[in-house]
């Protein structure tokens, strides 16, 4: 393996830890068991593939076949129980660190995802830039959308920060330059760039898509 | 393209924007920004169609193969979107209008979409009368269905109104006369009509399925 | 058939019922109408199947060309309707009674179920031990978990009892015993053995898995 693959192994494997720990701050959130903490870890950490691979009909899912990030995204969740019950005393402090580090790890993870979401789509089929955004987007924000759907959340994606589009913008340059180049890996480095990019301003500046608050909206 | 086909395809196209409206609708209720309007929109229009391709093994599914009913889906919810901005003071009077208006849309759309639903299924699996009626139902409902477990709704489809059961009605009609006389367009036309007669009758009349109204309900 | 066939067969029949009651159960809760307590009892009953043939590529999924199994939660979900209209009045008790022994077929049904689905993913990839446990424990405990969504409840599965814990002892055991010796009945008579045990002593003695409570926990 080059450096390449290297770093990008590096970002995805950020990336699952970043995505199982914010699955299993929720869960326990919810007072879920460990069972339910450990299965909304893998679900945010892996939903988001296996939905696109069941789109692209690859099948058995990618997650099935490489369980050693089926493993990280278990033992982050177990290792987040593990801290959090060490200090439940003080949690909301917990939490608020976690969110803060995590927050910067999820950046990069949503930014690994997307790119591979868009990377397995072109390689499936080729001219398809549809589908292209619409996997590496759902790659990136899937298994958030579960872990929400599944903890009786509404989607957070939907409600704040630039997050589903800053996915999309990551993915359209890597679409752009994979179409002009061909070079895969030229592509992938500027669209995590993007992404990376977007989502630290928006969080910095509390950037948010415009949303209308009507006096009659129930929350 | 012949008339048949003229007239399913203005179907279809009233279908989308019925069912993107609707989920638009709900977003903005929800408080929902621009990013999460528009994602419901699409989900509503055409995730039907897309669980449907899943399971009858359709790679990749129509809708991303047929991109202007995806632009058709984010153009209507951009639309709703912005309406209810300009009119967001009177949001309850544009929200009654809008939904009287779209609920007739909306039942052709069932129709339509359930017809499609029951045409590709037995284009794959001729015999499956089975596979045939819930398809059909999967393609009508199944936006609904999506649109509203997203939004933290329990599914409007199994509480109001003879909904699902008209689709059901609608691909059970298609499917006996489909198999008596192997004719898709009288099958889809008829089938159709008893969709939108049912519809239109439950809604003038208030028609509902019985449900059990226990004291100890929790709502 | 032979013996072993009928047993199997058997347990199935007694899942099936005992996945559906519970879902039309809660449905009727929910104050859904008719159609959402078949939906319900439906997806219940035969949701986790079709998500394990969604995954291992089995099209159509299993439930589509057995209708025997649909008509049969169906019916199950129907006969819970009336039994509920006619006790309406005394609906605590009745639920009490129906839950109590429900709890018990439920536990066949889980471990009738979670065998199954390993024994298809090890038929379909016959060495891959990670999709063997995740697809036996979600034919056992994705209907209910659909059922829980649709219901806008926190699946019941990360909260209470050693449910999804006791389906992923029975699968590994299937897993070793069949690695061992590839006979398929053994090892899913033995693996249902544990299902059945781990389920009836948790029952009983209320063991639970070890989960976090927070002073600022939304429940």
């Amino acid at each position: 393996m080059n450096f390449t693959g290297v770093f990008f192994s590096i970002t995805e494997i950020i990336g699952t830890i970043a995505f199982a720990v914010s699955g299993a701050l929720l869960a326990i959130e919810r007072r879920l068991d460990l069972f339910g903490v450990l299965f909304l870890s893998v679900i945010t950490a892996l939903g988001g593939g296996v939905i696109r691979d069941l789109i692209i009909g690859s099948i058995p899912p990618w997650a099935f076949t490489n369980p050693e990030y089926l493993a990280l995204a278990l033992f982050s969740g177990l290792a987040t129980f593990v801290a959090v019950y060490i200090f439940r005393a003080r949690f909301s402090v917990l939490k608020e660190r976690l969110s803060q580090i995590n927050n910067y790890f999820d950046a990069l993870g949503l930014a690994a995802f997307s790119m591979v979401g868009a990377e397995v789509s072109l390689a499936s089929f080729p001219g398809n830039w549809v589908l292209c955004l619409f996997l590496g987007m759902t790659t990136g924000i899937g298994g958030g959308i579960l872990r929400d759907i599944m903890s009786r959340e509404v989607p957070y994606v939907f409600k704040k920060h630039i997050y589903g589009v800053a996915s999309l913008a990551g993915c359209g340059l890597y679409w752009v330059i994979w179409t002009l180049t061909r070079r895969n890996t030229l592509a992938a480095l500027l669209g995590m760039a993007v992404v990376i990019t977007i989502r630290v301003l928006a969080t910095h500046f509390h950037w948010n898509l415009p949303r209308i608050l009507l006096s009659e909206s129930k929350e």
